[in-house]
């Protein structure tokens, strides 16, 4: 690729949704054509748009308007395709095409100089290994579990938080009033962020997460405790991916269970565990889709446009291969081969389990 | 029962928990107070109150500050005591003992005058049945299912439908930017009333409900038709208690499975069926018990505090046996004799059907 | 006007902003393309569609895609603009000019046959002056202050209610950390439907409105009252237009006030005469547009959606000069001559203000 | 002051209200019982519990139950007392009087062996005086208005930033669909962080802030800018310190004026200078005390439960005139002498400025 003045850039959206998508979108374009004098090519459906016709439009300033406060991405997007492997149709059998020539090809056929590609670990993978194969490219983290290495926060995160803190928030009056064990699972498949963040701020009194075992009959301790103290009602908060101490994650329980929403994930499991040492009630309430929709908070509007219009930047500085990341509260740029394929994980001594345990939470462990 | 003045009533909540159970209470205890002179005693967790020694306090001016914006019951509550069917155990077994009079000496060794028994259908009915043995009681129908014959609406249900509305408005935009079907599960285990009020307020494209037994195929053409308009997304709102044609009901899928929650209720079932007809992803959203908490909406706290206000007056007035209703936009007395029992279904001639299949929404049929 | 069939209708929004437009225009297209077949013009910008040209556009059912949910109007809105008298320039003075003939004759230019006027009491009396001069039109009630005479509620009220009662309960906590009087200014220039409801909801101390002429120290009793007993603050909320007794509206304090918000309202007032007589800190808050806006409640599209859904059938059945209205839960057809003009106001034997006053909530008299 | 361990700690909570005061007080409590052992005393409405006999009580574990998400204080507020400086009524004149030692004296009577106090900058700055006098203390930043020095973010700023945003959001239809200026003041008497952050994450096209001077003429030309461009609403919001290039500070403007609520602040101003230089109407709603109240966000929450936490490691380390603070992602100490007294207002080549100016926000420069 030679150093030719950028003149055209793409930006597409890849995974699942996020609170402040748009945001980015919106961000990127205003700085693109408002102070670098770009223009901008929307791709829709992630990377589906360099691989079927008729997917990339011109993204102006009228496109952008009235989106800020909009969930979801104005773009479409999709967690299923990949260009290095895409299922086709071919003498009567389903075969896995590489089809990432095509992809470039596309990028080039319209002169887009650079992508923004906004996604998780798995989108912005793809992407770095497009660049390296000539698509210019640099990455924005999006992922509601925060789970991205390198990056404090990804947009998407607040606003999930709040959703499950708003619900929990909700339930605790109906668990006081029954006197029941409430459990409620939260999204984070292999991190417990969510759940870390979401069960502190609603005041919950366990909070099971992927990346500390647990044992059932600690939780139900806790629960007898409660009672013993006068507070004949609990509240649990348990990330989806989290599991029993020598037991592994049963979130993936039935074949296709993913496709259909989860037939009975940990939060069902941990009831029956708990249903054999403690006499309350329990009702389990699974969130699911509703922590990645909705209006953005002003915490991951903020973060979105700061990641779409510091991304400008990227590409203008030629930076290619780098994303975005928040640090403190700064935005910087990293290099995506250091990040990627790297899970984030709640380090075990994080000052947040110090402060839970300490106030009182249970862990399970 | 002699027809001496009303010196002291009691009050209580029954069956499971609505927002506006507070209200009531509020607007009950401040009523018997300031304008009858009355004393109030609160008796705890439902008729449990009447069978447990030191369940019953006096509620007092104090007691019911600051309480009304609050989910819950200062009560407590309980669907589970049956003061004529107790289950105790003797001689090693677990049998069902008619306390009966164990709750009328409760009554009447606490000089209450009167109960005001705040509950759905359930609950109205044991307590109808215990003034048959001489307990004066009044009834406050409760249930955010809406299924109590003879009032236009009780209290919780316009909260459930907000709670319900909001998530489906959450839920829109990933649905819109992924092009998925999302199926959105929200309570009603015999009628429709909480699934049509949200489906219709947040524009859902097909809205099942158990009085109108679905096609799956009428569904997954609505789909198709969407799809073929431009629109690769659809919203789904379903009844807990909807039911394929010629199905049953299978909300009770599993033995037990109501008490860890539901172990893939109707929302899953209708997944697995439609992914015979159609390509999209589907992804199903259980609200369960988010639906009975958070802060009652101003409809709620109203309807609570006006039927607290005038179960007083039928206490006054000695009209036991009765409970207060809305009809219009007026709060009338209703004889429980002409109303428990017997539920109260969506008609399938009720206007809101009409305006929605006018609108295009897909019922199934 | 012929007997013919109606072909085309044409549907505007005039006067102040009202959550529930949306879901009036939203219902209304759709059964007009729907259910019988007509073409629907949208005028944008109330009457002034009617005087300038280029204010009239095709509505489709894409026009009115994913609007349900949104404040505001698509059509637009003002209250400024009287066919009958529309200010003009000529020479070099601005004259007022009956332009009602230019009204008529673009809605017969654009064959419209019957228009659906979206209003207030002002909108609906031009709209039936209009109609006097040949314009077949319906009306569909609209105002927050529910103050349009033969309807029990209009949409828009529930919404101003809701946000008026959720910003009490913020300052809740305010008044009761700080020991402060805080008065709360809501809308209702007229009326006090917003002030009863929202206060009373929100367990507001004392309500204060246009009705029932305030005595101030009655009010600071209350307020010394409430301190005996312990509690040292107080929450009042008051309507815009209440009026001291012996007094007179003050809401219209400064010339071309209303212009830029109210320079020092009734609250202010208010707050002037308490600190004559009690000691508290007191503190205003004006809502202001806040009622306005927003996303409907699942209430006011519920009504918004079966207005604009019947203004189809009144449009059918040729009841011009007819206005549909919310009478109990029904839907009824109401004679624009029997309605226009007459403001409803809260009755003084209102069951709300028994209610409130029996709760010990003051209204000032 | 003797190296004696501590056995008892207090903590008090003064000046303006702001969401996560009880965040602070639950963690706090929690932390020193269970984890120090200490016994808790509260001191009710600020320094006035150490002036005023009987404003001293034990705060335990139960005393913190259920306070997480309740805007406001349960130990009570004031920004009026200054034990310094006491006006107290002497031969018929009220004179200031310095009662320190008084407030000193309360601290050792009650074996109080530290105070945390949680505050602003005057809060603070009289903490420390009473420190160099012999009372032990650590300091809690509390402002919403975010302009502590040496911490990034204090608690209550998040949330007064939420509530700010959801009003601009709402107002926005309003604004659109009636073609008008809506101007929104909203908190920051002498810093516009509020406005700032508020501003950009609702999308506002003018932020005014005190920081930086505006020309009304400038703000002007970007409303007819966007009506070139077929955009003919604008929104603009106003810190309440804003003022005009060459003016002052217009916000103290009658005497008295705080008292009562402002009497036609910077908004009103503004929008009586834009009159003369734009057609639109133009309407202004002022926020005010909304943003103290309601139920904290999340961020405030964990920011106010992580201040709590670590105020007791603090005071365990006996860093008496110490506060705690955010930097980045942690918890730091700050000397006290460092902080107080110094605003931390926006700077101007602050990154948020610089995105906001190329996304083209006005700033009235």
């Amino acid at each position: 690729m030679s150093v030719e003045k950028i003149k055209r850039i793409g930006v597409l959206t890849g995974g699942g949704d996020a609170p402040g998508l748009n945001a980015v979108i919106r961000a990127l374009v205003k700085t693109a054509i408002r102070v670098y004098g770009w223009e901008v090519m929307g791709i829709l459906d992630g990377y589906d748009g360099l691989l079927t016709p008729g997917k990339i439009k011109p993204l102006t300033l009228v496109d952008v308007r009235g989106i800020l406060h909009r969930g979801g991405t104005i773009l479409g997007t999709t967690n299923r395709t990949n260009p290095f492997s895409v299922p086709r149709k071919a003498r009567g059998k389903i075969l896995n095409v590489d089809e990432s020539e095509v992809a470039i090809h596309t990028v080039r056929k319209h002169k887009i100089d650079c992508v923004a590609v906004v996604g998780g670990d798995g989108t912005l993978l793809l992407g770095n290994r497009l660049r390296k194969k000539g698509m210019a490219m640099v990455g924005i983290p999006k992922t509601i579990d925060n789970d991205i290495k390198a990056t404090d926060f990804t947009f998407g995160f607040n606003s999930a938080v709040t959703t499950a803190m708003c619900a929990i928030d909700k339930i605790h009056s109906t668990a006081e009033s029954h006197h029941r064990v409430m459990i409620v699972e939260v999204m984070g498949r292999n991190v417990g962020w969510i759940a870390l963040y979401a069960g502190l701020a609603a005041g919950a009194d366990a909070i099971l997460i992927p990346e500390i075992p647990y044992d059932a009959r600690e939780v139900a301790k806790k629960i007898r405790e409660r009672e013993a103290d006068g507070r004949n009602f609990s509240m649990i908060v348990v990330g989806e991916g989290a599991m029993p101490k020598g037991g592994k994650r049963i979130y993936y329980k039935a074949e296709g269970s993913d496709k259909y929403g989860r037939l009975g994930g940990i939060g069902n499991y941990l009831a029956k565990q708990l249903s054999k040492y403690v006499e309350n009630e329990i009702r389990v309430v699974t969130l699911g889709h509703l922590q990645r929709g909705g209006s953005p908070t002003n915490v991951d509007r903020m973060l979105g446009m700061r990641f779409g219009h510091e991304a400008c930047r990227l590409i203008a500085e030629r930076k290619f291969g780098y994303m975005v990341a928040l640090r403190g509260d700064d935005i910087v740029d990293v290099n995506l081969e250091d990040v990627i394929g790297v899970q984030r994980a709640v380090p075990l001594d994080h000052p947040l389990i110090r402060l839970a345990e300490d106030i009182g939470t249970e862990f399970g462990r």
